[in-house]
């Protein structure tokens, strides 16, 4: 099969379509035969040799993809070969073919399209786990979601809305602020211009947020724990504006408030098999509702991976850069 | 009445036993006729001014108490005059009464004298609010508590056994370390001879504390997210080693951790009722059942509170320093 390599980390050229040996799907395995994938910033960090993939893991980047299933490793029940599947991957989606942990397959929901299904499990799962399993947002809170036009952020504003809460969302311009109120954002604030912390208070009247999910890190430490509201419960699952910052235990004891951080990826099986399971359970009704729906930027071709992520690093999308297997 | 004033904040001379006027008892609360009270790192800090009561509370210190009810106010129900109970108090423990709203009330504990009941309420809702409601602790994984030795150490550690847990502990002298290992207490730590963190790493096979009680703030924060294991979580109750920490994002990431940060007398009515409830629930019965029992260091006249500040503000004691009433 062919695959996206990493001969030399570096920028986006370092991605190089190959002819690679194909996967043999091991015990619960499943063997996929790849309909598209999708670009995630840990894709990125990886090409650039920031980020290697877990103990076993594929060598090739893509954390999710859809397509078809074309076999099956011994003690798989409950999917067939053909079934059309989309699975959180911890590597490999930029493939023709990968192998994935039956926990960690989920079927096109319904009213989806094969391809775009890709788009779905790494936000699905990603929003999931973090504001409802971890933060427990309810209906009547308030949500403030960082970079609400990112493929995690349209699907944040979506699932939190469908649920009856309030979404307060930053972004850079007010085009990209106007895809989050199309899906349903209440409260628009354009981080370039607007000072979020005073944002989020004026539009609560000096309550704060209930939950805010961050990408950003150490940049907004500080003000995110200023935003939280009493019983707040902040949410970092990335560290785009850096590693360490400055707590104030105070502020937080003050709040009685939490922070916790987690990435999907490095999780073993059965706690993303419990994730998958639950997305399953609460968010596939939904898109099978129509109530939510996977946000799709573009397609490109995987072979030209490259452009999808010059597309990505110069922030220009809204939703999901998908990579379409040559087949599909 | 009489009743421990602070007519100007200052020393542990600033604590005096004076005439003032009783309490009344409003709607769903009750008069309770004070048989003890116990120190709290929170009269301190209001003695010497840095923690004004909330709004509605008592102007004396006394943050929990033991006695017979005096009198009910109306629309209070399951109480009666001379029921003998301990209560959790947003102030005015340092008194011959105090007014508590009834969802505070706890019955004194089968096999528990009436004074020593009143080292009960604030150690039993601080460690099961914050180590099992928040952090949920679990049979088999390990407690990390700092300053074992205190009243919240005391009963950390005798309500982490009791539920299966293993416990590590600090503390600043072997003695104090012996007193833990009387009550459980697996791994003992001297925080002035050791480093807690490689010990608990020791200790634990590399693994690191499911959970951590905290009591430090600042000054361990980096050290509490180094020790803390993959899924753990650090509950922060005081802030005795500064307000203002470097907090490592990618470390807490990488662990998949939450942090935690609370305090019992700002929360409102329903949430103090609510911890109560489930402290009935679940601890009322380990001390029925003589597994958990209070720990008192020493008891001394509430008139002269003074004395049992210096004792805490020393750090001489094991356990709680209790203030006895008059007539108790």
């Amino acid at each position: 099969m062919h695959a996206i390599t990493i001969p030399e980390p570096g920028g986006p050229e370092a991605l190089v379509w190959d002819e690679v040996p194909d996967p043999v799907p091991g015990e619960g395995e499943v063997l996929v035969e790849v309909a598209a994938s999708a670009v995630n910033r840990a894709d990125i960090l990886q090409r650039q040799g920031f980020y290697n993939p877990p103990a076993g893991a594929s060598p090739y980047p893509g954390l999710e993809c859809s397509g078809r299933i074309a076999a099956l490793g011994t003690g798989v029940s409950g999917w067939s070969v053909g079934d059309e599947v989309c699975a959180l991957l911890s590597g490999g989606g930029y493939a023709e073919k990968v192998v994935v942990p039956a926990g960690q397959l989920l079927p096109v929901p319904k009213g989806v399209g094969l391809v775009q299904a890709a788009a779905l499990p790494e936000v699905a799962c990603t929003v999931w786990s973090n504001v409802f399993m971890i933060a427990h947002l309810r209906p009547g809170e308030t949500l403030l979601v960082h970079g609400g036009s990112s493929g995690i952020g349209t699907m944040a504003i979506q699932l939190a809305k469908a649920v009856g809460a309030r979404v307060a969302v930053t972004a850079g311009t007010q085009e990209k602020l106007g895809h989050c109120a199309e899906l349903g954002a209440d409260i628009l604030i354009n981080y370039r211009e607007q000072d979020f912390v005073a944002e989020v208070m004026k539009a609560t009247d000096g309550t704060g947020a209930d939950v805010i999910l961050d990408n950003m890190g150490a940049k907004y430490l500080e003000r995110n724990v200023q935003t939280l509201a009493v019983n707040g419960r902040l949410a970092i699952i990335g560290m785009q504006g850096g590693v360490k910052g400055e707590l104030n235990i105070g502020t937080l004891l003050t709040k009685r408030a939490a922070i916790s951080a987690t990435s999907l990826r490095a999780r073993p099986l059965d706690e993303k098999a419990a994730i998958v399971a639950a997305v399953r359970e609460h968010v596939w009704p939904l898109l099978a509702a129509g109530h939510v729906r996977p946000v799709v930027d573009r397609e490109l071709p995987v072979a030209d991976a490259a452009a999808a992520h010059r597309v990505v690093e110069d922030s220009k999308h809204v939703g999901k850069v998908l990579l379409v297997a040559p087949g599909a």
